[in-house]
């Protein structure tokens, strides 16, 4: 039996907490959050979780085998290295920490402790995810040419960290999880069009990553969009891919793709025609992602595995995050290298960076 | 009665043969193509236009008043210099040359010998296109934000331009008609992983533009998709829109905004919360836009009315052309300026530019 | 406070009390249901709720104020009419009753003994359907001319009623609350080409109702779909109406519209053209529905106000479908009368109405 | 070289002649319409084609080896039949004619002169529908169930023929072509909501037909929808397929389905569940029907083959219009038979139908 903690329940700690109770192999015990009133919505409902607002509390509590830590990025690193020290394990929210020092940090800290410390980059754990993953696996996809990456929405702003900070983290997984390639640089642009009693912060990025092979990788994220968009392409030399996570009919669609000479009339002809053949939408699970990570969390916690999406991977994420905001930060556009750069402070502490 | 003389007889010849037989103002005469088969296709419907596979009878014919030229990019400039220089009337596709010194002759030629110089920017005559303008001129977007296009494509590959120079003029001439601010800066990332036979040129190309006013606009040009999506987002301080060409229902949709903060709770905080409103779908018109524009065509050479797409806006797609394909020649991602540059010569012929 | 228990806790009745959970005037103290497997996944989540499976226990216990019943069709009439006979407040999975009969004696009790009658008509209280109400209210789709709507499934069968008793009342709500006329007969055809077992019940379904004024209602009610559908159109003399309950960003769309002679060219011919002009998505209201209606249902238990949906409404629901399962029964396609008919037993238990 | 004269030159005829002049095999010679207007729009642009008022000039002249139909309905059988004493082959538009006992006499009079007799059944000519057809007699379909169809329109009014007549022929032509089944009995409901200076047709209506196997069609017609949908479901026991015709990207989706039990908890539940597989999309040939059609009607005048859409073709959709028009004019909902009845005059005249 598993006994969980959770600190934060704003908007994604109640959904958290909802899943831990589906598992009988784990037990939510406490529950923090600095504001009352939402200790008060989470007992209404589950009278039998104690609720504080102290993190300690959590932290020291014997009752306590595993830490979910689920508040603003700046406080991620501190929340997760002193459960770590205190030997619980942890379950962080995506990205897992606001710089890659602090992130290697944590994973040095868990392996030493051996606890399982596991960032939740929930779309892994998605039936669809999968399935590209198997896909790729199988080498039905050729010779990987492009990834696409449209990731636009209604939601709300974040106070403390810009659009990429807040959005591009899911994407930077899926791909790291897909491509099983090396980043070599990272080129962003950014615009902070929307400004508030000194808030100024990035509302719209588009990142370009590119690999060893030339391989293009490329994000559009976007606060300013009127419709809610999650669409990647990913474009192979034998199939492409079209991933839209908002259509639960098709989630993913598999086109045949063929390029072929059509026919050679003279020497400076290379008419090259691009045909277009069959599509199939292969029947996705549509088991709640969250739920299949907090089953993947307890597992690991009991058995010693090491998470599919474990420190290392949470450190590959900020890495990226890290360099796109260097690119930011150095004007945009110009492509700035993941490796041998000292990691500086990140972008998440709004106030901080902005020099206010 | 303008009679007209088509050069070029390809995949848009035809097109234009067929727009300007519905108007009664003009008489198509000749058509000229290297390819005898398609001149036969062409004789086979219209039996009473004379056909030649020399464009030289075209633009030395007394029974010709206007030449339009539906060729390869390359050729473009030669042959509307020698039909300006005859005195005839000259369409052009687009883009409307290589490069921009050339786009420069073509408007000094123009005005020199008072001829209508005009070149085919198709979609600034689409009724969508007109409706969006509209709505900027009454002030409805307020102030523009981000200009958003995706333009990717399962149709043919070019054996002569790139991708850029293949789609984006499409792209670059709507934004410069709808946007009414100074480009000062171009960048672009581009791949190449089709390769055929000595054939290697970028088949998908991102570009960014800078305005002087921080103003951000975006393009994904891709021959490689599997769907084809021309999609347009504008995103104003007052109202949201998004342009979708093959949506035929809803061309154009228009969403109301609002950015406001919800509730103060504490200092650090600047909680905004997105407000979507309504969207309302406003009728368009439907006219086919080639015959707009091949009766505006017909219209300002007899009235002698500048073109809404003359040599000039010509030359500014041209600029933004040749300033993206250096950004991609330089290695991609820097914003190269579009001022004080000298043209060089432009990316049209593969294989100078690639050195083969 | 009123405090609530909850009969059935199968597929809906987890929903039910998620969301009665939610609101602080009431309080749910037991939970029923005959498989015990369901009842231990609801005490994992809420240990403080007692369970049992006996009905009786719910019906009899001092502890409860209002009964919510979650139970198949064939069991409400006699669970409700025994809560009411114990002077509870009822709320009632839709259709409220197998019969008419059954409906008229659950109206006349819960009068006879001041009791909240409730049936859970869920779409009434959807932002979306409320929308329409206004729009009809206010004027703006003229004299209402036909309403057509498809609900097709890609669910469960049911083991116990036809896809008419499934599906239908859903639409059947929601048009009698729309449409503010008097049925006047109802036609209904029907296919059960899947069998098992001895199971052979109408997985699809047309329905169609007459008005008093020519008004033509269609539905139809499918369980062999591949995909889900869920559509409705509404066709006024001034706007015309679609709503997709599954379109999240444009759940409702409006049309307007005019029909208008063109030209009248010769005696014989009138030339009709019908005209598109523009569409508009209001923004809806995305409360939960059930959220509304068990709020409605609260309010009305602690005031005594009469539900929107009370027992005369969920009567109308089954009025309409015992006469569309006369029209089946009769071998498909006539018309049969609401009126002056005594009720027969429905076709909500299956093995009786097929002859076992 | 088949000479071909055309009748009728409205919004249909330019489709035809357009089609006809791209096939090397025949020659446009002669071109015929009421309206002079009409015939001047065609010499403008086919200055070759001989332009004449009198049908008559077309029937008569020697030039002229067959002759196609495009005018009103009520006009087909009397051009046809004249067509056909005169030794020329035929193309009619769709319906053949206003009554069966016209079609039968066309038939009958093409055997009887060995003349190719084809209706325009546009639809069966279009790659999907050959492509659904492959299916079905490849066994992927299984069993059929169900046949439902919906074509709603914002297209024009017709002044002569109700929506039936206008829309439904299309429908029930792709079906008799799908579905290898006799038809035993229709069903038909319909509305007049809009009237006009005496003009009062059903302008929407929704038909049933049944087939010996308990096989059910359903086809939904409208001309007030505010959107165009032309979307068929035809569910077999082994796959479901959505032909869409309006979709271009993916006309048919085959969706796998499997219907199976779950688990047998107790004695009366046979608890079913519907089981969604994968979906693909096939390719689909785009070459324009109507080019299809075009050719295949010169091919069988070239070679005396027996077209695929020939008059007993047409005779059968004739019939189950005429079937469909008796339910409706008997108040709709009953089942008409298409057996055995005498044929009366058709729906076609509206003015003498509705008595004016």
């Amino acid at each position: 039996m598993v006994r969980i903690g959770v600190i934060g329940c704003g908007y994604w700690g109640p959904n958290l907490l909802r899943n831990f109770l589906k598992i009988p192999e784990c037990q939510v015990v406490i529950a923090a959050d600095l504001d009352p009133a939402r200790l008060e919505a989470v007992r209404r409902i589950y009278p039998a979780i104690t609720t504080t607002t102290s993190a300690e509390h959590v932290l020291e509590s014997d009752a306590v085998d595993a830490v979910v830590i689920a508040t603003p990025i700046s406080t991620h690193f501190a929340l997760a290295r002193d459960a770590l020290r205190r030997g619980k394990h942890v379950l962080v929210e995506k990205p897992i920490t606001a710089t890659s020092a602090e992130a290697e940090e944590l994973s040095r800290l868990a392996d030493e402790r051996r606890r399982t410390l596991m960032v939740d980059h929930t779309f892994i754990y998605t039936g669809a995810v999968r399935k590209i993953r198997e896909l790729i696996d199988a080498g039905e996809m050729g010779e990987i040419y492009y990834y696409d990456s449209v990731r636009v929405n209604l939601g709300l702003f974040q106070h403390d960290v810009n659009v990429l900070w807040d959005l591009a983290p899911h994407d930077f997984s899926i791909m790291t999880y897909l491509l099983d390639k090396e980043p070599v640089g990272v080129s962003a642009v950014g615009a902070s069009p929307v400004r508030w009693d000194g808030w100024k912060l990035e509302s719209l990025a588009y990142v370009t990553i590119r690999f060893s092979d030339e391989t293009l990788a490329h994000f559009h994220v976007n606060w300013l969009s009127p419709v809610k968009v999650r669409r990647t392409l990913i474009g192979g030399s034998r199939n492409i891919v079209i991933y839209d996570h908002l259509d639960p009919d098709n989630q993913i669609k598999i086109f045949d793709k063929g390029v072929k000479i059509l026919e050679e009339q003279q020497r400076y002809q290379a008419l090259v025609q691009y045909r277009v053949g069959d599509m199939r939408a292969p029947k996705i699970d549509q088991t709640e992602a969250l739920e299949v990570a907090c089953q993947h969390f307890v597992h690991c916690v009991l058995t010693g595995e090491r998470p599919l999406t474990d420190g290392r991977v949470g450190l590959r994420v900020v890495r990226l995050l890290e360099a796109a905001q260097r690119s930011l930060d150095g004007g945009g556009g110009q492509f700035t290298s993941l490796v041998g750069e000292p990691a500086r402070a990140g972008a998440v502490n709004a106030s901080e960076r902005k020099g206010s």
